[in-house]
């Protein structure tokens, strides 16, 4: 089993727009450019840490040239531009296309190292998704995690997707074409449309 | 020194109730299925998590086949269940003994794997809270940490008997049950009894 | 490249001291002596533990005699002693020391390891400040990260500097004297005068 490598640039544009949504909410808190530097770093690379602490492989940007680097540029970024710039929808979608991604390669990352399937595609929705938690537990704002918008399940099925694909024995670039496609649309549609997961409503 | 092997359906068990625990936090909080599922395994794996990677060994549910599974299924049950049936006695004396046996559990598997005895204890102590502590962190709530009712005490006793019956030499099957006796009946007494410690208050 | 080798006695002080600013928040909250321990533990050991689980090295808590001990024993001062008497700036001067000393000994650790160097200084200012924070987040005070005053900074400038003089191969006894002395002197002078990095303030 191989493992998918991303051209390197999206690779670093995805790092880079979940390193700015750090940076933008430390903006909002009206923090210190350190403390927007952290942010970026805790949220930029948080869940693909967590990814290869579990996995145990070498944690993947203390080895990069580049990651780090790109962390910090981004928070500069944010430190001298108006964060109106970054409110709009451009960051919502790359943020869906950056979960979508790591959802996808953080699946493929762990069945390369023998994980079984089930616990692949739970290392996956954490590689996507922990980087944001991480964010907001230290911010103190309420998480993603705790919103009924689709956000996790975006993920979820991004990394089931691959998960499945590859025990079917589906060729890999295709897997990982269609199931980064689907947790992107899914996303996507619950940013347009604002749809929700229900809630737990079984005790009156 | 040999690793405590539980029997595997009390080890799931175990896994089950503690993960059981994590989904009813999110059904009173009215969250949705996923994050139910995310809460589920937080709870149950944080802590048998975090003790392998202090001793730098591969993640348990990485590659067992059934914890995963397992927990999953508890978040079905929870989710498609009135969390009324589980807000009784049952789940707090199923998490008192879920408590006492991942302390000793810990305690053991970090003396075999050559952790110095009282840094092992410590790990037993992590095993059996860390889950607990992450799930309240992440839900926003007051940590069992913080709360004077005897908790984190019943896991330092069995960790402690654990630790020091095996440094004495004594049989391994009669320290272990022993230990994880006498962390249970602390944490039965002091839900039966609401036994607390005393708190702080050595500055005027 | 070698491993700065603190004198033992000086490492243990500094692991004391930062155990004691976790002990001291644990009895301002008016927590039990259990939960003081934890927060002793949390804050004494908790940047040197996410540092060595990034680079990949046995948790050094683990396998010492003295870490764990004066940790419990730093509790039991804390315990028995009216906190009125650690109140004072002799806390706060052994904390900047402690945090100088540790991102020093974190980017060194790192660059020992072969951790690329920007990631290094990274992985010092992690050593050096995120038992602070996690201490914090569990306490549910804010963290450290969140005030304007220079802390993360002096981290961050302690870390630099010992990754740049060792980059440029100065010897390196002297690197690290000269950047725990910045480190601390910076920390310091934000203490005396309140000194505070100026906050994000681009949007209207």
């Amino acid at each position: 089993m191989t493992l998918p490598v991303l051209p390197p640039l999206l690779d670093l544009t995805g790092t880079a727009v979940f390193a700015l949504t750090g940076a933008l909410i430390a903006a909002r808190l009206r923090q210190t450019f350190v403390t927007m530097a952290f942010f970026a770093l805790v949220t930029g690379v948080g869940g693909g840490t967590v990814r290869d602490l579990l996995i145990g492989e070498p944690v993947f940007w203390l080895h990069d040239p580049w990651v780090a680097p790109v962390i910090l540029a981004t928070a500069l970024v944010a430190w001298f531009t108006p964060s109106t710039w970054w409110a709009g929808k451009l960051l919502l979608w790359g943020d869906a296309a950056g979960l979508a991604v790591y959802s996808v390669l953080g699946t493929a990352k762990a069945l390369a190292f023998d994980v079984a399937p089930l616990p692949a595609a739970i290392v996956g929705v954490i590689s996507g998704c922990v980087g944001g938690i991480i964010r907001d537990v230290l911010a103190g704002q309420p998480s993603i995690l705790m919103r009924p918008e689709l956000y996790v399940t975006a993920a979820a099925l991004a990394a089931t997707l691959c998960m499945g694909g590859t025990l079917m024995g589906l060729p890999q670039g295709l897997v990982w074409s269609l199931a980064v496609l689907a947790g992107f649309v899914l996303r996507g549609a619950a940013v347009l449309w604002k749809i929700e997961l229900p809630a737990y409503s079984r005790d009156a």
